[in-house]
Formats: structure tokens, C-alpha cells, sequence
């Protein structure tokens, strides 16, 4: 067991554009998290050539797992296959698992696999080929990068092919203690706890309740799961003691 | 009139953990889109002080316009504004608006500005202060960064605040035609139209209809108005004969 890393870069000029409200960062966060994966870094860039081979270099290096989202359709405006290969030096190829795949698609659909769907089977030379279950046409796996679609019903059924076969790391466990007051109320203890325990990372969630009031969401993460309860038992009696105080 | 670029920096460990739905990136594109402001790339990075400045610095050099949301409050776990002023070679002050504005603020509501408040008065010495109009401790302008806070209640109210000072670029005007049928249909003429507009910038979004149809949002973006509507007119036109054609 170890900790692992991963960051995410979701290639689309319709999230930056705000056409779209971007739905795969919670739902990938959300997956790693049962398998011990720690997302630290999501980028989101255009579809532009120089700038996916640069992001993707620099994330493949600095992180344990990079996956992407988005531009590995048919239309020209997808371009992320072929900046995949050009960020590893390597070339596409027309890829016989794929192309018969999306053959047998097409066909039970009484449909034809036309010029420009053979180009989603056009693959990086070594690359490994994720299923699609929803449209056939594949995503794929380069070195440590994982490359996914971006529409999100896609995006989630590759993302459940491949889970089983990452890597599983060091669970982080989460506790939260909901306090009925703001968070400035419990700001000097809370830092004190913090320095008490730098294995356990502390954070402050403040919330609306009604008008002018506020709540707070203390959030305690650990992979070590035995302090976590300790931390968390001093954590609730001093919520309590800030409650009885400040709640009229 | 000129092209002006923007990014945002989302600092929050509660997005990477899936614990929160970003709702930033969206609401930042679209307050920017009618300004003429492009927002060309989003970072979300965790509570992190090297981190913080690092891509801070990058960005401050990259884009004209940084914005950044989350860690400006009263706790320990709040590091953005010291990361700020230490990525601008500067230091924190107490800042006397700020520190009137929250007394008042706090008065108003029979409270106190206590010692945890008053940090958020603290503000990076040179920069100017944004209004927060929810709960008065303010956000800040230092350089070509605008730090917000991150609950998007404040970041919304404190962004409306800011709006009408920034410049204003070549607007970007936008037409969509919706097609009935897969965007595989229509890929190869799509390649033919931008390669005889590169001034357009031409998307193809596919959406699910029932069962295992799809539809496609073409998206035709373009600083040029007029020649946006004469595109547009080809676009749909070349939609009609390709509906006509798959469209049983």
C-alpha cells in the first residue's frame, strides 16, 4: 500500500465557453476515492494541439495517474488521439480491436462504419483500448495516461472498465462534524488541533443556514483510521462546547 | 478592442475530494463571455502554499486576467492570501477599510470582529480591496489577480462588484444548430467548412436523444458578426441535406 496520485485534464473549449457546466471532476474524485487515489490537480485547457502535448507531459511526469475527457470523436475539432501520440513520440494506427468492435456496433444498429467513424479507431501505436459500452468507439491507455470521452455518460462507463484494474492505495477516511455556528467561532482551536495532529488534514466548510447565519462543515481526513476517531471525539466536544456558547 | 485573456485558479481540497460540485468555472465563463474576456484555462489545486504560488506566478505570466476562488477565510486551513503575497514578493497588512468595513459589518449584527475575523483583514500590502456584499470580509486585487472567495454565494456577489472595472475585449458571438442526427454524418463536410473559415471557431457537442440516437450541438463562435451569419447560413443549410438524407 502506498499513496497514490492522479490529476485529470479535461480537454474542451464548451466548459471554458461556459456552454457546458462541467460534470466529471466530482464524478471521477468521487470514484478514486473508495480505490485510496488521490486527485491533486485538474486542468482544464482547449482544444489546442500545443497546449494538450504540454499538459499531458508535464502531469504524466508529476503524477502517478493522468486521466483526460473529451476530443476523441469523429469531428475535426477532436484532437486529443493524435496530441496523445505526438506528446509520447509515438504515431497512430489503425487499430483491429477497435475497428471490429465499432464493425459489430454499427451493424446491429443496421448501420454503417463510415470513413469518419473508422477514425476513432485510429489508436497510438502501444496503446491499450478501454470499452465504451455506451457508443463503441474506444478510449485508450498510453503509458500512465488514461484517455477517456468527454460527454459524461461515456466519460463514467470507461472510468467503471478500468477502475478494477488500477492501482489501490492507501484509503484516506472522511469525518465530518456539522457545527451550527460559523467557522470563525472555532478558528483559534481548530489551528491548535491542526498543529496537535499534521497527520490529519483539517478542513472548515462554512455554509448558509437562513438570512445571515452561518454553519460549518469540519472535515477530517486520515489514512490512519484509529487516530481519525480520536481526533474526531475531541473535535465533536469542542463543537459542543462552541454551540452551548455562541447558540442563543 | 483587443483579445483579452483570462484563467481562474480554484483552491479548494474539498472539489479534488469530490466532497464539493465546482459551480465556479461555469458562472466565471459566462460573466466573462458578454465582457469579451476568454477564459482560456482553469487550474483546481489543493490548500497548498508552494502550489499556490507556483501556479499563481505561471498564470499571473500566461493570462492578462487571473482569477482565484476559495481559502480567504478566518481558518487555519484558509493559506490563500499569505500564498498571494508571497508570490508577489510582498506582505500582509492590516488593512484599516477592511478592518472598518467588517467592525460595521459585525456591529450591525450585535457581534464581535474577534481576533479569527479580524485575519481576513490582513490583505497583501499594494493590493485594492473587492467588496464582499454577503459578509463583508473582502476579497482583493493584486497585480492582474482578482482573489474571490470560494462558496459561490460570495465569489458571484464579489465577481458583480468587479465586473464593470474590467476591460472589455473583441466579443465573441455564438450560433448553434442543432442536428437530429449523429455528428459522424456530418464530419467530413464540418472539416471542409473550418479549413475554409479558420476565423470560426467550429465545435460539434453530440447528445443522447432516446435509446441509442443522438443529436449534435454544432457551435459556430466568432469576433466577426457578419461573417458569423453567413457561415451559419451554409451550416444550416448543410444540416438540412444531411437530415434529409439520415432521417427516416
Amino acid at each position: 500500500m502506498a499513496k497514490i496520485t492522479a490529476s485529470l485534464i479535461i480537454i474542451g473549449n464548451e466548459i471554458l465557453s461556459g456552454r457546458t457546466q462541467d460534470a466529471n471532476i466530482n464524478f471521477l474524485a468521487k470514484t478514486l476515492h473508495p480505490k485510496g487515489i488521490n486527485l491533486l490537480e485538474v486542468a482544464v485547457i482547449p482544444d489546442n494541439h500545443a497546449k494538450i502535448i504540454s499538459k499531458v507531459q508535464e502531469f504524466s511526469k508529476d503524477y502517478d495517474l493522468v486521466f483526460t475527457s473529451g476530443g476523441i470523436g469523429p469531428t475535426h475539432d477532436d484532437i486529443t488521439t493524435e496530441s496523445m501520440a505526438e506528446a509520447f513520440n509515438t504515431h497512430l494506427e489503425l487499430n483491429e480491436d477497435a475497428q471490429s468492435v465499432m464493425q459489430q456496433y454499427y451493424t446491429q444498429m443496421n448501420d454503417v462504419l463510415t470513413e469518419a467513424r473508422l477514425k476513432m479507431a485510429y489508436i497510438p501505436h502501444g496503446a491499450r483500448l478501454i470499452k465504451n459500452s455506451v457508443s463503441a468507439a474506444p478510449g485508450f491507455i498510453l503509458n500512465n495516461v488514461y484517455v477517456l470521452a468527454g460527454v459524461p455518460k461515456i466519460f463514467q462507463a470507461m472510468l467503471s472498465e478500468i477502475i478494477p484494474s488500477l492501482p489501490t492505495g492507501d484509503l484516506t477516511y472522511e469525518k465530518t462534524v456539522k457545527m451550527m455556528v460559523g467557522e470563525s467561532r472555532i478558528a483559534a482551536d481548530l489551528a491548535d488541533l491542526q498543529k496537535e495532529y499534521p497527520q490529519i488534514e483539517i478542513g472548515s466548510y462554512p455554509f448558509g443556514i437562513d438570512g445571515d447565519k452561518h454553519g460549518t462543515n469540519l472535515v477530517l481526513r486520515a489514512t490512519d483510521q484509529e487516530l481519525l476517531e480520536q481526533v474526531f471525539e475531541k473535535l465533536a466536544t469542542m463543537v459542543k462546547s462552541v454551540e452551548d456558547k455562541y447558540i442563543i
